[in-house]
């Protein structure tokens, strides 16, 4: 048995170009991406099965199924696209819109200009409107603009991470039905920690991440699909050649991507099977396990927990003598900006809370790069000792910085949060 | 303490709607995926850091550096698409084809197709030739092809799992040269198990998969530029509104995609770190092991297993009384295809080495679909006993379905072959 040719075999001495993979421990208390629940972790060490196994054809409509749950729909057209956040961008916009398509895009943060500007890549007339950052937009605005505009999709984030801000979307469905018009948004930063309801909302598409208040890894986009946004991409349905039968029809302007034709992904997660890309088995598996986690928990419940650490993390930084960044009836509850105080260098600050305590908090981008401190709150990290510990560590560093925060205000208001 | 309410809580009762992750075991020796390296797995679970916490910098440079030994080449645009190898095949073809770019695609099987068929979502001017499957192409019909078209980008896999070829690419870098054309192959099936030198061979753009003999989870796509390709791609840069800076200049036709754009995905690996998607941590760390156990074991001695243990499985098909598909002297080490015997329902046997034995094997698609079946030789299951085993199975239920194999025949010429 030729067993040094095995993969199983020793290693030939001196050929070693990489250790293995030990990362430092760190408690991630930025924006995102955080800790991964333990649990996740361990999903994805599972063993693969084959791409048609009954056993992944269940884990698949297991999966579908808690995702319903998780944006609170009854859409069949629920599912993964493999690939981060922005892949489930790009996959809404790139098969809902077509070249010419007339597109609104309310922009309160740097995530609206990311919609903006991967809607303008599918051809799209992109027609924006601009909020200062740290605040949201009424819906007389938004009515406003959908008939100035009159586009075919309404696009927007629920939470822009880069300010921290919570669009309030409640409205927005009956405004949209009204005027025949397609409301999606990207939940990637709010969904599982503020309330969302797709259905009762109206909206017809929906697209999020695992790396926030989910608790997986970034690299898999959970989406939903009402039946009018099934409608327009079935319009344009295209099947590829390799795998095209007979009797299959061939209709509308073909989707400008193939990965992210989610009518050949749509083909791919229902009945029919039909073969598109391999699915990415350890990140469904560790998509499926947040979703488990959260359902189990109940959508309400995480929201409630969100809601709570983030209120009590809130207190601790305003006690720590930090002026809070943005319109605070409208933050997301798990993320939370504050100024930098005068004369504070912000990068010394979060290098030493990394350096000396392993935890890491945010800056923000474009206008508020270096000028604001994200702290997150979410996921497997909104736990009370993840709280304390950062106001803790974090009261060690201002001083050392020269603030001169109050021994013990910060750990003290957010225990009397959790007190009350 | 709300103890109650932190996400390590107890459950409440009742409220779990789907059981944790469990698959079955399963030994997969069909087209791929396959089974996982276990250490591959493990890297997996290791715990998250922050997307620009030096440890995970740091990760994403040595990635490269052992990617660069995978592909066997100096470029310095080596790195992760993150998404399925289809991704990288998505991500080089949009970002180096512009409307109206001619692109020849020789096409040998089902991925010939696909990429025929992602080139011509870019809006290129697709151009292909056909083999019949089973077969390869000689230099000389891709020459003349090159002379008739005159291509921006000649595009081809290397293996094409479809049918079990693999195309002789050596040739084709100095055809493409002396004619300013950009060579690109898939190499997802092939590389690892196949002879791949990038640099010696001339190629300007590679793109695979974990999922093959690299022995992973599909869900990344390793990826090479050439400094050709690079300057093709930098002729489009463009900086996405949100993190552009003032005298961030703007040029070229933009790409397509925002996702696929390969000019922001190398400012995001490269030393600006400009933020582009949140890197798929997990799958990093998941592409990182796979390339560092092939680089431990050289590309030589991984290429040398995949050809000994393809032989074993071949003389064993073959024992067992199965006629081979295709061109024997292009077929790639890591995949067989035989064909189905008169009167056997293929469908049949494949379920029954699954039910009985746990044991994956394929058929193929479109004209082979139902006609042969595909058995995998590759990366973590390139062994011995993986071998033996799917022949000895395979011995049972070839009889079970009526046809006479010699007992212990299959394993008997598998063994020759291991003792010469």
């Amino acid at each position: 048995m030729p067993t040094s040719l095995t993969a199983t075999g020793p290693e030939a001495p001196g050929r070693a170009t990489a250790l293995p993979i030990h990362p430092p421990h760190r408690l991630l208390m930025g924006p995102g991406p955080i800790n991964a629940d333990p649990r996740v972790l361990r999903a994805m060490s599972a063993g693969l099965v084959g791409q048609y196994d009954p056993a992944m054809t269940d884990y698949m409509a297991e999966t579908q199924r808690l995702y319903r749950g998780v944006f609170r729909t009854a859409n069949e057209a629920t599912l993964l696209v493999d690939g981060t956040s922005r892949a489930g961008i790009e996959a809404v916009l790139v098969s809902l819109l077509e070249p010419g398509d007339r597109v609104l895009v309310p922009v309160f943060g740097r995530f609206g200009h990311l919609l903006a500007e991967i809607a303008a890549r599918t051809g799209a007339e992109v027609h924006t409107i601009e909020r200062e950052w740290g605040t949201v937009f009424g819906a007389d605005e938004i009515e406003a603009a959908l008939d100035a505009v009159r586009p075919k999709v309404l696009a927007m984030v629920q939470g822009d991470t880069s300010t921290t801000m919570c669009q309030p979307l409640a409205e927005l469905g009956a405004l949209c039905a009204d005027r025949g018009v397609l409301l999606y948004s990207d939940v990637t930063a709010s969904l599982g920690g503020n309330e969302f309801v797709m259905d009762d909302w109206g909206l017809d598409a929906a697209s999020a991440g695992l790396q926030k208040c989910l608790g997986g890894p970034s690299g898999s986009a959970p989406i939903s699909l009402s039946d009018a946004a099934v409608d327009v991409i079935q319009a344009r349905r295209h099947i590829e050649a390799g795998i095209r039968e007979r009797d299959d029809e061939e209709h509308g302007t073909r989707i400008a991507s193939n990965y992210f034709d989610l009518g050949m992904i749509l083909d791919y997660w229902g009945p029919r099977r039909l073969n598109h890309h391999t699915e990415a088995t350890s990140m469904l598996y560790a998509a499926r396990e947040c979703a488990r986690l959260l359902v189990d928990e109940s959508l309400p419940g995480a929201v409630a927990r969100h809601a709570l650490h983030g209120r009590a993390m809130t207190e601790g930084l305003v006690a720590l003598g930090l002026r809070l960044f943005g319109d605070q009836s409208h933050r997301m509850h798990n993320v939370i900006a504050v100024h930098i105080p005068e004369g504070v260098n912000g990068d010394a600050v979060r290098s030493g809370l990394l350096h000396d305590f392993a935890i890491e908090i945010g800056t923000s981008f474009g206008p508020l790069h270096g000028r604001v401190w994200r702290v997150g709150v979410m996921g497997y990290n909104a736990r009370h000792d993840t709280v304390l510990l950062t106001l803790a560590a974090l009261e060690q560093v201002l001083r050392a910085a020269g603030t001169n925060p109050t021994p013990g205000a910060g750990v003290g208001a957010a225990k009397e949060v959790y007190a009350q």
